[in-house]
């Protein structure tokens, strides 16, 4: 059994492998300037690049956990996440109303993909 | 490496099987006139269903994730699943307070099973 | 296909096993009158005593959900979260704000393991 870790910080990895699956961190936009759609692009765009790391992509997402500051952000999040998935290959998906670390940040989005 | 997902709407899955784990989407109640003990019940159901799809059912659950609007909940919440699990075969579990997509929901659960 | 289940309590199993990975339950303190810094400690304590009944350790976590229910305290919980790292085999990791099921406590943690 190998597990293989990506960027690390001092706090958590980016993103981990292990036995057939993907695990993120929540992610967050690095431009906590723009609105919560823009926001959220740039966390799709960051899960993409993670997923492509580990050998894998958006079709082999499973499960999907969304936290937004507001939950009235979830209409501007899911023109973004609709754009991105294409309403293809969807996984599960929760998104709930939670504070994040920073509150200028409008969403966090962690995923399990299958790989 | 397979990927079977069920019941996909425009932006989920309902639920994903894959590598031996099946994964639902955050489920919430059809009717929301119920009371969190009925709305919980409701969910429940759905759950069962939603696990026979893949194959599997409630004994193989390895966690749940539980999201009330208000935390006072939890108690006509856990009778609910009380009553459902029987006290057995029970998954690890996180019951925590979060705002939910419409304000009449009043519980929503996401699980992973193991099939 | 096996699923190993511990220490159920009349709601949930603290920590299950099944096809390679390890569910604990949203841990939470026993003494509930420490701070948060010191709860986390707790918390770290009893997953590491979870993680040794079913074979595996902190070096092979997977992911990490944590809870606090003031997002201020994450600067006391990520304290005790890094001396218990040591920044090495680090997980994926969510830090979100959410209020627990007792207002005493001040950190809650669910983490999957490989083994």
């Amino acid at each position: 059994m190998a597990i293989t870790r990506h960027e690390p910080s001092k706090i958590y990895s980016k993103v981990v492998e292990a036995n057939g699956f993907v695990f993120t961190a929540g992610i967050t936009a690095a431009d906590s300037k723009q609105d919560a759609k823009g926001q959220t692009e740039q966390v799709l765009k960051e899960i993409d690049r993670l997923l492509k790391l580990c050998g894998t992509d958006k079709t082999k997402l499973v499960s999907a956990t969304i936290w937004v500051p507001d939950i009235r952000l979830r209409d501007p999040m899911n023109e973004a996440w609709n754009a991105w998935t294409k309403g293809e290959n969807l996984p599960g998906r929760a998104c709930i109303e939670a504070k994040l670390a920073d509150p200028r940040l409008l969403v966090e989005i962690a995923v399990v993909a299958a790989k």
